[in-house]
């Protein structure tokens, strides 16, 4: 391996999925090494279907690395644990030891005690971020059921009043067809200046922002529209700078820019008509950054903000200025797209304004 | 605090939700202090739903806490956040700082360098295991809803033979009632030997394990019932040893008694008709623990296993035998029961033995 470490261990998260394909239940490991290691390490009654399921050839249970008899010498599961996999670093003469950032703590101190550690992002989280072509159907797949669901949204909205229950009707909507959405999140008024904030009662302008993953292939996608309702003059000007904002980072994405390139493309269109961004320290106005990498998981690299990342082709993230004031509410508009050699995918193709 | 600590700093997992009923997106940090200290820290666009949400009184944003001008200083998110509680605890003069065992590794090996750690299990775990009579009444509705999916199930299998199509209506069953379940398990014939396995043809038997959480109160709970379809004496045989065992169990359970206690009650009964169990290290037969908690995660503590947890009145969890043998499948029955002080009070009442 080209990395810091000769040895990587990756725990039970969805890493241990994407590079094994196992679903693990509870605790798992993966382990690399520059020696040829490539192993799973599961408990004990799910050697069997980590065997069916995994892509992983050399797969071992706790009980084979003697963890039983380590549990009743420590009487404590959690040292035996550490213990397990710090005689089978060590059998392989492992002297560097990667972890990735989110490693639970109490087998990282005990591992840093015993090896040189290097705590660094996942190798499988970098890989994650370039998408194939496999995978970015399935993002397409789920985005369809997104606008779907928005669709079936703006029905309800001509006659439902209650933004918790078409919450709950576009998850159930989703749900029957296959995604899971959580945390969907539908906001009119002055709440909707909150950007995770739901509820309350429709007014003038609604934010419906949609986050699913399938169920069958477990890829998200990511949406999100302001619906104009009744008269606000500020709500619609701030909407179309908003637009005019997403639109110009849009046509600039393709291979090579960085992602602070299309972070500041909306701090500059949002700051010409006088709203405030966060390179500013505004309070109010575009106060988070302009989008995430979408995946397995919802929120995952690239980060789309002040950061250097040089995006490359195949990445998947959203693209979703949007402005908040406490006095006034929120907009936001956010579609994800596919960054192309000369320039980018929209897997959410949208109208941007919409009136009800 | 009566810790061997005098700071705790709980990072975002189901714990922060339980101790400031703030349910955080991302990143946030619930830290307690022997000085009074009571503080939640979330990032600048959360503070206003904190302040709405949680029940914590003195909420920070990291932007108070001078975050961004570290994140420019380093140039890495992680270290600056590492950098922002080292700052935090400074001021504070904590001295022993205690994080739970699931602590980011990041975070985890700078402040062991800061101060003297100790990675304990949560405090908040240890307080969730006994549920108060809210959170009872939270798991009884859960439980309600389960049974009426499994009575649901019960029809369709007069007339569907896929596992799959029935783990899915299933689920879609629940999910329009309010209540989110992943992973059921519908599985028949050998398969069933695989404790964790689902899917396949309906055979000679099905076991259909439910595990859903409540959408609004976010409780789990548990149920697992082995229905007969076709005649099968060793999976009778089977099923009969793990009612007895199970209702064995059941009728020991009061405060005071071990986990351990009740563990062994299940062993003995199957090793008296001959079935192995973990504790003669069987690779088939009774090859898993005897139960574990269940509230806001579906497997929390306490462990019912070989463990010697004394059993408090309020703790809430699973009794759950089964036996399984490659060349003739799986049986499990499984129920979720709160300790009393003189017995127990079974949540998920339903006759054990199910013939189709």
């Amino acid at each position: 391996m080209e990395f810091e470490f000769d040895f990587f261990v990756q725990h039970n998260d969805i890493n241990l999925y994407y590079a094994t394909k196992f679903r693990a239940i509870d605790l798992a490991f993966y382990i690399v090494g520059n020696d040829g290691t490539d192993l799973l390490l599961v408990p004990d009654m799910e050697k069997e279907r980590a065997i069916r399921e995994s892509r992983v050839r050399e797969i071992a249970s706790f009980g084979d690395l003697g963890y039983h008899d380590l549990r009743r010498e420590f009487r404590n599961s959690r040292k035996a644990q550490a213990e397990m996999l710090i005689r089978l670093l060590k059998t392989h003469k492992a002297k560097v030891v990667g972890i990735p950032t989110n490693f639970p703590a109490y087998l990282a101190l005990p591992l840093s005690q015993a090896f040189d550690v290097k705590v660094v992002k996942s190798p499988f989280l970098k890989m994650r971020m370039v998408k194939s072509a496999e995978e970015i159907e399935y993002i397409r797949d789920t985005s369809r059921a997104i606008i779907s669901a928005f669709e079936f949204a703006l029905k309800l909205l001509k006659r439902e009043r209650s933004c918790d229950r078409i919450r709950d009707r576009i998850e159930n909507y989703l749900y029957l067809r296959g995604y899971l959405a959580t945390d969907t999140i539908v906001s009119s008024g002055k709440t909707s200046a909150i950007p995770h904030a739901s509820g309350g009662i429709i007014e003038d302008h609604v934010v419906i922002d949609i986050f699913p993953k399938s169920r069958k292939h477990y890829y998200y996608s990511d949406f999100t529209r302001t619906v104009l309702i009744e008269k606000n003059d500020k709500i619609e000007d701030m909407l179309r700078a908003v637009i005019e904002a997403q639109e110009k980072a849009i046509s600039i994405i393709r291979e090579g820019i960085t992602a602070r390139d299309v972070h500041y493309t909306v701090c500059d269109v949002l700051e010409s008509y006088g709203y405030k961004t966060l390179r500013q320290k505004a309070k109010e106005g575009f106060i988070h950054s302009t989008g995430h990498g979408v995946g397995l998981e919802i929120h995952e690299d690239p980060r789309i903000f002040e950061n250097e990342e040089v995006l490359k082709a195949g990445m998947v993230f959203t693209v979703e200025p949007g402005l908040y004031y406490k006095d006034v509410g929120g907009v936001r508009v956010e579609d994800v797209v596919v960054v192309r050699k000369n320039g980018c995918e929209v897997l959410t193709e949208y109208p941007k304004m919409v009136r009800l």
